[in-house]
Order: C-alpha cells, then sequence, then structure tokens
C-alpha cells in the first residue's frame, strides 16, 4: 500500500454549483493513487495517518489545486514551436504544418511527445486529451513521465480503409495498456473524414465503449461551407452519423450555431474543449459560444491545442485567455467569473477528458492528481482573492510541487521520473527535421 | 566613468521599418548608462572595453531585449490586486476603486509602488509611465528601485483649483527630481476634469515643456456619451483645449472613432496606450484601433493598467494579448506580427513614455536600459524562431537580469536594491487598509 500526506495546505474547492472556495491548514490523504481524506490540519485523522512508509509533502504557504487538464491537444507539434507564425489559418495548414507533417516518424513523435509531457507537468498538468498521429509513440512518453492522457490515433478518409482500421485497432489497444491511459477514436474533422468513415468510427466506438475526439465547427466559414455543401452543419453531420451518441469531444466548436444547441443537450457524453489563444492568435472570427453551451447542459473544458500555433501548453493561460474572451464575446463582465472559470477548468475540463468521476475535484475517491501552487510570489502579493490569483496572475512558474495518480512526478519544480537534460537534447537534436519542408507534399489539404 | 560589459549574448534588433531580427553572439559595451557599441563578441572593440573596474555580465545563452516599458499603470493599485473582480467598468470604478481610494495616503502609496518596482523590475520592465495620487511616494520608490518612470500627479476638477496648482507645482517639481524620473501633467481624464482645466493643463504643459498624460475616449460608450453632450468626440476635446498640441499620451482610446484620426495625425508628440487586457476583463467592447492609429502615424505603446484591473504589471503578457487581440479585431491573422507587435513594444512604448529618443532600442548613444531573457527554458524548446518566444511563449519569470541606465538592478532573478522580504512584509501588512469600504464614500463618481 502506497500512502501519501500533503500536510497544512490550502485547497481549493470547486462544487458542482455556487462559489469555489479555498480552505486553508488541510491535510490530504492520499491511498494507492486516490483521496481517501482532506482534513484540517490539526484534526485527529491527519495524525493517524502517519508512520512508516508514509510520504509527506510539506504544503506550507501552497494551495491545493486539481490537476489541471489540457483538454485538447496535439503535444508532439511541440517541436514545430514558432515555426508557423502570422499566418491565417488557410496558409497555417497548407503552406506549414501540414507540409511539414510529411516529416513525422514514430521517433520524432516520441521526441516531441516526451518533451511536451515535461512541460506539462513542470506547469501542473496532470492529464492530457490527444490528438495525434503514432500515439503509441506518445503513450511510451505517459508511461515514462507519470503524466495522465486520453490518447486519440489521428486519421484522415484520404490514409484508406486499411490506415483507419490499423487506428481503430490502435485506439482498442491503447485504451487497455497503462492505468494512466485511455483512449479516443480519432477521425481528424468532418471536413476530412467522410459521413461513412465518421460512421464506422462510431459504431466501433459504440462497440468497444470509446469515444470520439475530433475537430468540428472549428470556425463560422466552416458550418457555412458545411451547409452550403451539404445542407447540414457539423454537428448535425455528427448527429446523423452516430458520433454524438457515441460520446464525442468536439475541439474548438467556434462555428457551433444556436439549432446545433437543442442537438447537442440530448447526448449528455458529448463535450467540447476550447483554446482562445489560437482563436484569436488565427484569426478565426469567433470562440467557442460556452454561454449558450453550458445553458444547453454540454461540459466544455479547456486546452491549449497543439504548440504550433499556442506556443506553450500552459493552460494557466489558456484558462485565463477563457475568462478574458468569454467576457468580450457575450459583452458582459459578469459572465465567465472566477467561479465559473475555475469550474470549468477543473470539473469541465475532465468531463472533456471523458473522466468526469475520476479527476478534477479533490475530494475522497477520486484520484490524486494534484498540484501545489506558490501563492507567496511576488507577483500576487498582497493575496485578497485566492482564487483571483489562479485566474489572473497565476504563472506556469508558480507550480512547485505535481502529483498524478498519488505519485509525486515534480518536487520543487524538478522532474521526478524524466531526465531533463536528455529530454531537451533529443529534442533539439530532432528539431530541424520537423520543419523541413523540402521533400514536398502535404498530409493533407485545407478547403472545409 | 563606470563602464559595464554584457558578453556572448544575443541581441534583439528591432529597426524603424522592415523585419526584427537577433544576432548572435554580441557583446554591448556600456559607458555612464549609455550604450556605446553593441560588436560581435570575438572583434577588437569588445577585448578593449576590459580592465580594472569593469563590470561584466555573462550573457550567454540569454538574448538581450531593450527594457521593457509599461507605458500606461497605476503602480499603487497593486495593493489593490484581486479585491474588485467580474465587474462592468461602471460597478468596477463606483462600487469598489473610488470608493477604496478614499483610503489613500501617502505611506500607503509608497508601499504599494515599492511593491510594484519590484515587481516590475523582475519582469524586465525598466520603464513605466504612471498616473496616481501621491506621486512623489512613487518618486521616492523609483529613485530606491533603480527602475526609470514618468510620473503624473493624477487630479480631478472636483478637486478644486487648489488641489489642480498643487499637482501643476508637483508635476514641474518632479520632472527636476532625478535623472531617472520624468514627469508629465495627470488630469484624469475629458469626463472628470472640465474643459478649462484641460486648457490650463494645455497651457501650464506647454509653458513647462510637460506633456500631458490622461484617459480619454476609453470606450465606444465614452465616445458617443461626449458626443451626445457635447457634440465633439473626446479627442476633439483634446484638441480644442490643446491638450494635443502640448503632446498627450492617451490611455486607451478604444473609443477613437475614425474621424479622429486625421486630427490625431497632426499631433506628432501625441501617443495612445493600449491595455488589452482590460479591455476585455471589463467587457469594454473595443480594443485601442492600433492600425488606424499606426496608419495615421501615432506612436502607439503597451501598458498593463493598473493592477487592481489587470492583476499583474507583466508587459510580457500585455504585448501577447496586444498581439491577439488586435488579429482578432481586424480579422487578420498576418497583421501586428511578430515584427509588429515587437516594433510596438519597444519603440512605440519608448515613444508613449516621452522618450523616443533615449531608450526603446539597443544601439550606441541610448540608455543602457537592457534585459536579458532565458531563452534555454524547456518551454521554449526547441527554438525555431526567437521573435516568436517574445511574444508567444515569453514568461516574466524568464527575466535572468536587468540593467537600468547602467545600473544592474536585477542579477540573477534577485533585485539588487531593494529588500523584497521588507517591500512584502510592509505590503501584506497593510494591504487590508486599502481595501476597506467602511468609511463611505469615493473620490469620484463615474458617470460620462
Amino acid at each position: 500500500m502506497s500512502r501519501v500526506v500533503i500536510r497544512n495546505v490550502s485547497v481549493l474547492v470547486v462544487p458542482e454549483h455556487g462559489e469555489c472556495r479555498v480552505d486553508d491548514a488541510r491535510d490530504i490523504l492520499v491511498e494507492n493513487g486516490r483521496i481517501v481524506a482532506v482534513v484540517p490540519s490539526a484534526s485527529r485523522g491527519a495524525g493517524d495517518f502517519g508512520g512508516v512508509g508514509v510520504e509527506v509533502v510539506d504544503g506550507t504557504g501552497l494551495v491545493a489545486v486539481p490537476g489541471l487538464v489540457n483538454s485538447h491537444t496535439h503535444s508532439p507539434m511541440v517541436m514545430m514551436r514558432g515555426a508557423a507564425e502570422d499566418l491565417a489559418i488557410e496558409d497555417w495548414f497548407n503552406q506549414r504544418i501540414w507540409p511539414m507533417e510529411v516529416n513525422l516518424t514514430p521517433e520524432r513523435v516520441r521526441v516531441g511527445a516526451r518533451l511536451a509531457c515535461a512541460e506539462m507537468l513542470l506547469a501542473g498538468v496532470t492529464t492530457f486529451v490527444d490528438h495525434y498521429f503514432h500515439a503509441d509513440q506518445i503513450a511510451e512518453a505517459v508511461i515514462e513521465s507519470g503524466i495522465r492522457a486520453d490518447l486519440a490515433p489521428t486519421f484522415f478518409s484520404s490514409a484508406g480503409a486499411d490506415a483507419i482500421d490499423a487506428a481503430f485497432e490502435q485506439t482498442r489497444e491503447l485504451a487497455g495498456r497503462h492505468p494512466r491511459i485511455t483512449a479516443s477514436l480519432g477521425p481528424h474533422a468532418t471536413y476530412t473524414v467522410t459521413d461513412e468513415d465518421l460512421r464506422r468510427a462510431a459504431d466501433f466506438g459504440r462497440t468497444n465503449q470509446l469515444r470520439i475526439h475530433l475537430h468540428a465547427a472549428e470556425t463560422d466559414d466552416q458550418t457555412q461551407a458545411s451547409i452550403d455543401k451539404h445542407r447540414v452543419t457539423p454537428i448535425q453531420v455528427l448527429e446523423r452519423t452516430g458520433v454524438l451518441d457515441a460520446g464525442a469531444l468536439i475541439a474548438h466548436g467556434c462555428g457551433i450555431r444556436p439549432e446545433d444547441l437543442p442537438i447537442l443537450q440530448r447526448y449528455p457524453r458529448t463535450t467540447v474543449a476550447s483554446c482562445p489563444k489560437v482563436y484569436l492568435k488565427l484569426a478565426m472570427g469567433e470562440v467557442t459560444p460556452i454561454r449558450g453551451l453550458r445553458a444547453a447542459g454540454v461540459e466544455v473544458g479547456v486546452g491549449t491545442d497543439g504548440a504550433a500555433v499556442h506556443n506553450t501548453l500552459d493552460v494557466w493561460e489558456a484558462l485565463r485567455m477563457v475568462a478574458l474572451t468569454q467576457k468580450q464575446r457575450e459583452n458582459d463582465a459578469t459572465w465567465m467569473t472566477l467561479d465559473d472559470t475555475l469550474r470549468l477548468a477543473t470539473r469541465g475540463s475532465a468531463a472533456a477528458a471523458g473522466l468526469p468521476d475520476e479527476i478534477g475535484v479533490l475530494e475522497p475517491g477520486r484520484q490524486a492528481d494534484i498540484v501545489l501552487v506558490d501563492l507567496s510570489a511576488l507577483h500576487h502579493q498582497p493575496v485578497h482573492n485566492p482564487k483571483a490569483v489562479l485566474v489572473y496572475s497565476a504563472r506556469a512558474s508558480d507550480v512547485v510541487t505535481v502529483l498524478v495518480a498519488g505519485q509525486v512526478v515534480v518536487r520543487d519544480r524538478e522532474l521526478t521520473k524524466m531526465n531533463l537534460d536528455e529530454v531537451l537534447a533529443d529534442a533539439q537534436a530532432l528539431a530541424h527535421t520537423l520543419v523541413d519542408l523540402s521533400r514536398g507534399g502535404a498530409v493533407q489539404n485545407y478547403a472545409p
């Protein structure tokens, strides 16, 4: 039996409804990877939880928050960070990213995923929801680093039926590989995967209890193009192909229209991930309509998308951008409050990761995915409101210690399971190979 | 004679037009507070610049950027950080900030300004352009900390003629107090200061060669209210009162209309500061129309505004928000490029600070206000493009060493001139006094 106690820590409490709060002077007791109690430090319960073999983490001056979830990303794309700047979405895909991706190899993907896992853990991300090629290599990085992930092997219809079958099988295999790994089917998007292949994915998903993680209604232009070509919105495509019924994680959804909301409302397992830095950077014209989605009961999570456009895998930055851009979108400074934002980034993102009852909240029975954040840093002082710190002034560099499934994977700002120098050296050695455009060709063409 | 050499550093070069670049392996030679040369590290010039009494800073693995400028802030408002969340602009002013400001005392302002100077220096801000009460206390913090500032003593017309005269005199006194301090006249805004008082400020400014730093056209609602009440836009008010002619720094200007642009074009000493995190957070509806302003030849800088709304004094965050929100505003991902953003944050902000020929560029003759940033951090790797790092992945915590006027004021992430523990203890001891609403009243009422 493994036991950990985090002593004398403040704890962010995120109820399903109503105000979040920070309780001071708590002990968090962890047994076999799960939280078994959160009790006042002075109480008997904590005192009893001592003895031989218990790992003690001092939480003095720190606030424990549920491990952050990056609810939509393409982790190996850290290898292309900064290599596709100041471009609109069409050129970003067609001039840079898809031509670069002809260079992907299993080794390059593994090296990128290791770098991404290191960056995320050090920034307090304990779970990431990934969508990429060579996902078996990403699984290796997950297992090594100690992070948790949901992995979706990406496929296009243009790759052909055999490749799609292989992606399906790989998804099924990944789902059983490791306790910290779940898997989802990964059709790329409604505009790169045919209705027939979406239907096959939905059938395979229902049969094997696998969700479907894909891009849909990324922009309103995409929605309009779908209506023009097919007379239905991308969300309607997902409904008629059975994807919503199988359970979907929809990336972005900035082009979700009001008429899509009653459809989404009928599928409680379907969720949406919002990555607003990207929508502004690519000038996509809209952000995710979170207010409408939440009113329809749809769970929404926070993500970064790949670092080839977001430039970081920093979920603190992402959740702040959600708060800011949602206030702007709704022209309402009293919406997406501190409480709304923290709930979205914890419970919402847990749902988007397909783990609504396992992670996202620090309470007994949940996975011990816990991040300890330093509130004593100069740039938070004075702390009139710790929730405001978490949403509006926290930096990834304020993360001190990170537990995933009860294991300390970052201690005092250092990774415990990876050799950072080796991770960096490997990434730097291969970086040039990923951005090489000399081979010509592209893995796909953007023409939604 | 004081001499400093920064050896073997990469240097961000920001030309007036065209592409910025990063030159590797340079030495920066500093004499009596000014840059005297930037030369290849292997060259003879650098070798000659050795000898007794020369302070050597090793720049290996670092990039030197012009010290960041916070081109509009209210530094002591760090004391109210997090104390006015999720409010629209009216309630933010009338329910929180202006009632809180009845609690201001010289001591509380000084303590807040010291905290702000510490936060800014550690984040690579070498100059801030301030607008606040008890500005003589802020000057003390500037002198102590080693930072550079332009200080504008704030006044409302409601305070009466004697208070305004005192503010004018204080401004004149501050302008001569210290080589690192300049001063501007600080009428609060076009909606809190009468035309007559603006005219007096303009006259006093012209006579004494003092610029005027004020809030104007903060929102389009303000512009419309001005038109409804006075038949002119706030910018037209500034013109007819002589403020533009005296030279103005206009904070925000989100409500600047197209018809204002030809007016602003006529006043080359008038500049604008943009603080977009605030515009989104307060749901102000618009961001600064920077494209139009730049097309009209108006210089624009980047700022944070006060931490009571921005929650940080982090100019990295602010310049990134400028890039993102400008792409969004213009629906053009190829606008506010890396080059545009870096130029705005350096040359543009230097102009907004009233020091267009003194700071903002690392070249001979300029003040040696230099920030060394660590590009080797994990979250920047691999570095395909250092300019993308500076705009889209840099964190304030990447700042290693900071020089202002040739003095090392931050060395290896530590302040050299202030006792941080004391600064923090003083701020924490007084923080509750600033947010106390029990006294009733308010320094002003927001009703533009």
